[in-house]
């Protein structure tokens, strides 16, 4: 850990776009506060750290728990270590006589702001959002294949425990079970708390794992993903337990198809609007419209929820190398619901799918 | 998971905090976004929601993927969905015709704040940060409680690994059996990511598990922690790894002498700065204040880092029923380092020290 690495040229490349930023909006530094940011820029793994760019230097700053770590994995910067974290970005903005100062208003808290702004003599600090927001939508090769093997180890782990779903178990077991597996196959850790609901529960689109069994006649959603070197997964299939009655089976028709007919309507230009109406639409004009209240999809990345939003007052637009998950799901108070959800990557003519569970209906137990 | 809980007297005993705060500040309503606090008040356990107290009322705000889970868990409250959570929540400020509204500055984002206030019409939103900050240091009877039943889960899964601990064995094996552990005598997940760094790596204060083996004259220090409905624990030991030559036993003890004579200083009414005072003039004594570059310690709680903070700079004061680390260390690069950490209650006449695995110099391998 020793010594510093070399920038990838996929780092320089992420750091020309910010410095392009920076001169389009007429800046003479940008601070980036979020750790999404400071990973995709640096490549430091910590949890705590920012960064100065200017146009002619990159800075980093931490305090002295991470200073070392930062010496393994960033280079190209100067790496500078602070006490306090306020008054360490303060002196430098100084220091450096910078006097246009972009920053990430959705990361940096109002209090954070207040006291970053009374320090910065001379400066003023310019919320740069729409600039930044779409910066790591796009992924390049090298996000690609760690997204990759992120969900391969997904993949693998829900495969190794398909067999343990069946009447009796408890869905806490399920996920202990699974959250071992993704451990055990590399994860860093998991990209959330896994959701395992069975039955009514199924119809809690966030539902913890719960000491509830699974008997015949449940849904099982199951929405889990891989957490590894800072890139997440996120998927989710819907078991059934038994054989389904004829309602059971039309709403995960309906659900497979709005998510079917979203996913083939995937191509760079298509606006994410137009993605989630293709979804909502489908499942409103089946009669269960008010049913299904979240979002279609989102970015994943750098972080399990990230741009581009696909809902229906999304101003994004699908490209080439952007990752997104299309979710569609409904959900019926007191009966059950279903929720399948694959990651897809825009590709020049359409999509690839590339979460790779089987999304039929699978019946177990 | 239908109908509502009955709040405890102790939650409505916090809520009753909230509305002194209110009078006190002569606001018409605070809004909660912090989900510590949303927990702290309400009892909901999810991860996005919002709360709106008034003199009279009590507001819980969440969009659909929570309500039903909300009305499982929150009581005393009405429950309301929005679709766009700024929307939700300035649609209920102007309904209700609130004037001068409490928010928190070290939550609420730059960005959330200024659409926030854009749409709240005719009212103000004040940032109440110092009369907020401390509103969960002190632990009720039920905090407490369920702070020891975390900290005795953690406190068995390392018992059941230190036998693994010893020449060859990866760091990141020993991270992956202890977390296994964690989850498997109940935690729902961890604090953080696991510490486990030895040898050189000691020298980080957050270091990765990474591949590298244990070897003969590694000192390894292990800092974990259990998350269990949503409360967290925070603990570090540090073992040797053979026998020990002069300068590191010198090292352990410093920072062991450090951390006893701290704790022993612990009792209501001391400033948390004369706490860190002690811990960090022992080390600066003994010639290694160089190489001990963190605070003292913090709060734990509902969140793993918490008020009080004990450092340098703190204006905090401990008080009966304040739950908090005690963690010297010394990190000397290309050389190893030691960090030892308890969390202690604060007591009528002293501390209570709550993490209870043996901090002599522990020998293994």
């Amino acid at each position: 850990m020793v010594g510093g690495v070399p920038a990838s040229r996929m780092r320089r490349e992420r750091i020309s776009r910010i410095k392009k930023v920076l001169r389009e909006a007429h800046l003479d530094g940008i601070l980036i506060t979020s750790l999404e940011n400071v990973h995709y820029l640096s490549g430091f793994t910590g949890s705590d750290a920012a960064l100065v760019v200017t146009e002619t230097k990159e800075y980093f700053l931490a305090d002295s728990r991470y200073t070392t770590q930062a010496k393994g994995e960033v280079s190209g910067f100067e790496i500078i270590e602070y006490n306090k974290k306020i008054e360490g970005l303060s002196d430098l903005i100084n220091d450096l006589g910078l006097r246009g100062i972009g920053f990430e208003p959705q990361n940096l808290t109002y209090g954070a702001h207040k006291e970053l702004a009374e320090k910065v003599s001379g400066g003023e600090l310019i919320p740069i959002n729409e600039r930044l927001r779409n910066i790591r939508a796009v992924k390049d090769d090298e996000e690609i294949g760690r997204i990759k093997r992120t969900i391969d180890i997904a993949s693998k782990s829900l495969r190794e425990n398909i067999w343990r779903i069946k009447p009796g178990i408890q869905e806490r077991e399920i996920a202990l079970e699974l959250e071992f597996s993704m451990r055990r196959n590399g994860a860093d850790g998991t990209s959330f708390d896994t959701i395992v609901a069975s039955g009514e529960r199924s119809a809690l689109p966030h539902g913890k794992p719960s000491d509830k069994r699974i008997h015949k006649g449940d849904f099982v959603i199951i929405d889990f993903g891989v957490r590894y070197r800072g890139y997440y997964s996120d998927e989710t299939c819907t078991f059934f337990c038994g054989k389904p009655n004829r309602r059971q089976k039309e709403v995960y028709q309906i659900v497979k198809d709005a998510h079917d007919r979203t996913i083939a309507s995937v191509h760079p230009g298509r606006k994410a609007m137009e993605l989630d109406a293709i979804a909502r639409g489908w499942i409103k004009e089946a009669g269960y419209g008010t049913y299904f209240g979240h979002m279609t999809g989102h970015g994943v990345g750098l972080a399990v929820h990230e741009n581009p939003v696909i809902g229906p007052e999304s101003e994004d637009v699908a490209e080439e190398g952007m990752i997104f998950t299309i979710e569609p799901g409904i959900y019926i108070p007191g009966w059950g619901g279903v929720r399948i959800e694959d990651m897809v990557l825009v590709t020049g003519n359409g999509c690839e799918v590339l979460t790779n569970l089987s999304k039929e209906i699978q019946v177990i137990g």
